[in-house]
């Protein structure tokens, strides 16, 4: 037997057991019960070391947690829960799988999001690649459908991640703004919440606040006019803007109401502006909304 | 708008619209109608340049179909049929992104797999990730359930990849060798009708014959003699047995007359062998079969 075997055959014994009748790790594939009704999400992001992920302030563990974040918070912002996730590693020479597993298996613990199967594979620089499915009750909440007059949201303050990076590289980290960038989390009770409360649009600040701003603008037609935006003690406002991989939620909504009663028992999410008919037109304080942001996921 | 914006949505613009209800590409995640009753299959093939594929005698858009089979084909050996497919991109500078996904679209027009997602990244290595979901009815043919006494087949003839990598580098080769090497296929079809031929067990081949019968017959518990192995014309006997990405399919069965029935009007799969009681002892016309083969995919 392979060393390779080997390896896979020790993570398999990490993760979860299947329920009865399915079958995860170890088959051509998984054999999962369908969702019973309501509508499948499906979505894949990958991490690339050095590219997404800086090795010299994230350890292995972080980067395989973050990759699976960055997949359960699609589904977080559709408004729906993960089910189960496809973890395939593309690993450096000498890359320590065990402790990228360590975060892999942590987060997909924490969000409820089994891993069931995956593919592990040489390469000559690490790239981790989730995909995930997920299942939401009613409507999924895209990103076109807001609408002039509709207020928009955020669901926390902005900045801390790339805040995070840039305290780790100096050195020396505030510890919330360092488990910003190295454990964010993916926001899922709030993606319901924001779903329950009618929302007509959402996204999640992956790509950085203005960039996925404006993708909701974009696929809806629509213009914003912002007057605020929460920027995160310790970052500056540039990274509360441009700043990736917050993970928070922008939504939008026709009803401060609803919105307010739906977190109830939540972080109270802020109400940064409202959508104009003016399409191709973003405003922050008057003044126009570049758009900022490094990198697309769709 | 970005560049790379631009590119997903050329990019999209190529892909199948869903039908109404359902959303694809360019929100957070796809948007799907979950399959009504059977099993969900699920799985994940990642395909590095350089290590999985040679870029000296594939293309590109190679690279791509190969990503797409490598996942289908897993599908196959379950005896399902694909569903939706994400591809990620961790794409180098200069990749040529149109033609790789010449080759991603058409495998997945081929086999009824449209992409509904992914993620285009950039990277210092081009890894391109394939995840895939697919549906069966009734049971799914697992690598477990050979039992002493199954007879064990195999689709077609072994070895056609790795003999047309082989003249492929040396600088000729035959077409039909070239073919089984660039564009692969994989054999839904027979899947099917060795599911409904009542297979125990079965796999693709993509480790390569030897290793992936082995993985047959550990996870079923049982060993093997086989009287033969068809050699495809043109490759060599260690091709046969070692060369990976055949994308045959192995698999065992109680009734041969049931397999008979189930290939009419398929190419008829050929009878290889039997299983036998003896764990972890394999033969091939009387002498051992080695554990040969190179690479996991789980």
């Amino acid at each position: 037997m392979s060393s390779e075997l080997e390896v896979i055959a020790r993570l398999g014994r990490r993760l979860a057991p299947p329920p009865p009748g399915e079958v995860w790790i170890g088959d051509d594939t998984a054999v999962l019960v369908p969702p019973a009704g309501g509508w499948q999400l499906l979505a894949a992001d990958a991490v690339v070391e050095g590219v997404h992920a800086d090795l010299a302030v994230l350890t292995v563990a972080d980067l395989g947690w973050r990759a699976v974040v960055a997949n359960v918070s699609d589904v977080a912002a559709m408004g729906g829960i993960p089910a189960h996730c496809v973890v395939t590693v593309a690993g450096r020479r000498g890359l320590d799988i065990d402790t990228l597993y360590d975060g892999v298996v942590g987060a997909a613990v924490a969000y409820g999001c089994p891993v069931v199967g995956g593919d592990l594979v040489s390469s000559p620089v690490t790239v981790v690649t989730v995909a995930v499915t997920g299942t939401v009750d009613g409507s999924p909440v895209l990103r076109s459908g807001a609408r002039p007059g509709d207020t928009v949201w955020v669901t926390g303050p902005l900045g801390a991640s790339a805040a995070g990076l840039r305290q780790l590289r100096a050195g020396g980290a505030d510890p919330a703004l360092a488990a910003a960038h190295t454990r964010p989390r993916p926001l899922l009770a709030e993606g319901t919440a924001a779903r329950r409360a009618g929302a007509t649009a959402m996204i999640d600040v992956s790509d950085g606040f203005a960039a996925d701003l404006w993708h909701v603008a974009e696929a809806s037609g629509v213009g914003f006019e912002l007057e605020q935006v929460p920027v995160a003690p310790g970052a500056t406002p540039e990274e509360a803007l441009g700043g990736g991989e917050d993970y928070q939620l922008v939504f939008t909504a026709p009803d401060d109401g609803r919105v307010r009663a739906a977190f109830a028992g939540l972080p109270a999410p802020v109400r940064i502006g409202r959508c104009s008919g003016a399409t191709g037109k973003g405003t922050l304080a008057g003044a126009p909304l570049p758009h900022l942001g490094w990198q697309h996921n769709c």
